[in-house]
């Protein structure tokens, strides 16, 4: 192994790109702000997808594809949405390349040039909306329930592995729907998936919210959002769901006959979630030794390494470890059975602490002999002996058990580092220490944007399901009805 | 229901984009040359990609993920690869719009120039040889096995749903090696798996072979493909893997130091098959009426309409039927039951009809007291009247024969039109009918380009597995010791 990975306490930031970099998630790529996923990264990926895609389909959507390419002037019909995403996008204004006349390599050839621009979707809505036009006439074609996977690019100018780059893999849902009171029940809905996502699959606790207005998504009337909290205090914003009213279906002429008979705009939804969660996975988890994964995104939940000096001792330790391997696999946990005789035993051991896979066994002579394996948890670096039989079913409980422990443990980071404030000192002496702040607002944007200017804080979300309580704002002393999440985020 | 499909016999290609159409797989959409993949056309590609990315992993391969951008430079170094591809690509000049100052809408900000253009990639042998460049030190490093899923973009000036649009959907398997001849095994492993792919899951017979080196993708040694007949006579190349040879690491000065300690180039082996095969699927098999799916690839297996005139008689037949729905579906069988009232059953068995699902149960208030259902079959367009009880096993038994029955048509269908000729005469008059003709070829691409240019006729591979044989070249007389596979195609 190469050097120890800086401490969290120390440099998190260095902390966080050594372990992406180290744990082979992913590494920039040789075009500006764009990264590539390798391949153990890109498993957590797939794992995620495909939970998620379960969760969609279950709540009744269908998955579908629309183009990359949204023309110019699909962009500009939605004034907000224009103005939003106008500032960092991709432009392709030719079709094709020649031969350089004047020397080598190939140059832009100024005969293909496009009559109309096309913009590398920043996100979907334009050339959805559009085509929804054809697609809704009455009320018997809605809603209109559809997700799509798809790459999306924001040319953002400072960009981070799996936080924030230039092209990124995400889910966008975009559904139709006949009535006000039905889109925003599906917004909630979705919202209500992200969560438990969150917390059941990525062990990660969120605050459900809304966004303040001057931090929703450009084009919504309502955006929700999930935030949860990493472990340097700072908040990430882990998925959003839309509430878009009509403002789709007017600048595309979405127009229905309703059940009365009358010619109405649609109601429009749009939410997502990207590859910005692996971020917050490895944030809100992982430890000075490298990742931890929690088992139900692991793409390796259990390694065995075997501990021997001959052929002979590896072929009997296998002869016990197959049948387990085989058990394992057929009981739906993933697997490795690593023999390869490059590394050595400590080297495996360090490896795969590193790669945050969460059970890890050992097995060498002496435990064939005693009927014992050394059973090594990740979340909490602890090791101990335990007897073969019935190691399988040991094992799924133990999955289980450090799935919740750390949810657990990342829920109580986050009661530890949530302070309700009330003046402006406090306000400004807790901020430095991080966490989240729950504090009373007056509700203007001006007060906001004053907050951030002065602390760098932003409102996170006004939350869901809090009860409202009378106060003063913390900054400005004007009356509030409610207090806020405030942090710094990435 | 709308009025009939075209006939296949009089104008296939309009009876092709009607059942894409009226079969809601995908339309156009308002930008040029690109599709929109509606959601059961995308179900359709989502069984696909289960069933090929299962087939990748089994053999050794893993997921990642590389940019969607191609800076210029890097299309470049490899001259043939950059000639092929440099002619019909989307060029990314700019990062920003902004508002137009004269007016109304967006500009394309010229302050927001790149210093290098951009390329959406064609394909990324190029991004990804540029990447490898750093993974590559050791013999220990290979082989490197990753498969990608991805949107491509060729900017072709003829589209057509599935078979031929500007973006499509893929994937591309890009592999290195240690050895010339481990590379080559892994070309015709891959070219394998298509094939089984195609035979097993499209129930649609294909001819393995090697294209000629007019045909080769461009920067590869050998390029391996399969074809398949479809029912117009032509053919259509299905899916593709090529020997790159040492050609890109050579390009990108990807160099290893190999067992024996000498610095050599990696080799490498790339394959690919696209939504393309989509429209394969639709041509090879489908009939006057509509769709005609596989079982294997049917996002619906078997439909279930009931047949009442009230709402108890409906919650009778419910009663009886929602047992079964649920062991079909603990069976992995994809079932409907479908009780929308807006439709009457004889709507609703046309609509299932033109949407190919494979199975159709219709069941009405004298079949609950026969204890019977009636059982319509996609393929053969039969019905017949069978018992309830046990009718899950028998469902499941008529799937497989489904399954095999539309192969074996294929297959069929591809034997009666596949034709040895030996004379130039008999060859012209052959092609004409459509079909595979087994002639011989001189080897030379003057003789294939006279061929092509006065038959539109051209080598779709040099099929593996096939006797050597010596004869005289069907166009030119001069020798050949092997018969190539010649076609009009898609």
């Amino acid at each position: 192994m190469s050097k120890a990975l800086p401490k969290r306490a120390e440099n998190y930031s260095e902390w966080y790109n050594e372990i992406v970099k180290r744990a082979d998630l992913a590494e920039n790529s040789a075009v500006r702000g764009c990264m590539v996923i390798k391949p153990y990264g890109y498993a957590i990926w797939e794992k995620m997808q495909r939970a998620l895609d379960d969760m969609f389909k279950e709540t009744g959507h269908q998955n579908a594809y629309f183009p990359l390419f949204v023309p110019k002037s699909f962009l500009e019909k939605e004034e907000e949405h224009a103005e939003g995403f106008a500032k960092e996008c991709a432009v392709v204004t030719h079709y094709r390349l020649k031969a350089n006349p004047d020397g080598k390599g190939l140059i832009v050839d100024p005969n293909a040039k496009l009559e109309e621009e096309l913009v590398i979707r920043p996100t979907s809505e334009a050339v959805i909306w559009n085509t929804y036009k054809t697609w809704i006439q009455s009320w018997r074609d809605l809603p209109i329930l559809i997700n799509q996977w798809a790459n999306v690019v924001r040319w953002e100018m400072r960009t981070r592995l799996f936080l924030r780059t230039a092209e990124f893999l995400w889910q966008e849902g975009h559904t139709a729907h006949a009535t006000e009171a039905e889109a925003i029940e599906e917004t909630e809905k979705m919202l209500g998936v992200y969560a438990t996502f969150a917390e059941e699959w990525m062990a990660m606790p969120v605050i459900k919210g809304a966004k303040t207005a001057n931090e929703r998504f450009a084009g919504a009337v309502e955006t929700y959002c999930i935030e949860a909290l990493m472990q340097d205090g700072k908040a990430l914003q882990s998925g959003t769901s839309h509430f878009l009213g009509q403002n789709f279906a007017k600048s595309f002429d979405v127009k229905f006959v309703n059940r009365e008979n009358q010619l109405e705009f649609a109601w429009a939804t749009s939410w997502g979630v990207s590859t910005r969660m692996i971020g917050a996975l490895i944030m809100a988890h992982s430890d000075d030794n490298g990742l931890v994964l929690p088992p139900r995104l692991a793409p390796i939940q259990v390694v065995i390494v075997p501990i021997y000096r001959s052929e002979e001792d590896l072929a009997k330790i296998s002869e016990r470890v197959n049948p387990i391997v085989e058990k394992l696999k057929s009981n739906g946990i993933s697997v490795k059975y690593d023999t390869n005789d490059h590394n050595k035993p400590g080297w495996k051991f360090a490896e795969y602490e590193l790669k945050g896979v969460p059970v890890r066994l050992g097995i060498g002579m002496r435990d064939l002999e005693n009927g014992t394996v050394e059973v090594a948890r990740r979340d909490l670096l602890t090791k101990e002996i335990v007897a073969l039989k019935g190691i399988e079913e040991k094992i799924a409980n133990l999955l289980d058990e450090i799935q919740t422990n750390i949810y657990q443990k990342a829920f109580r980071f986050r009661e530890e580092n949530t302070h309700k404030v009330d003046t402006w000192e406090e306000f400004q002496a807790q901020i430095e220490k991080g966490g989240f702040i729950l504090a009373h607002w007056d509700g203007t944007a001006e007060t906001e944007e004053k907050i951030k200017t002065e602390t760098k804080a932003t409102i996170r979300c006004i939350p869901f399901g809090e009860a409202e309580e009378t106060g003063k704002c913390v900054r400005s002393g004007e009356p509030s009805d409610r207090r806020v999440v405030f942090a710094r985020a990435y």
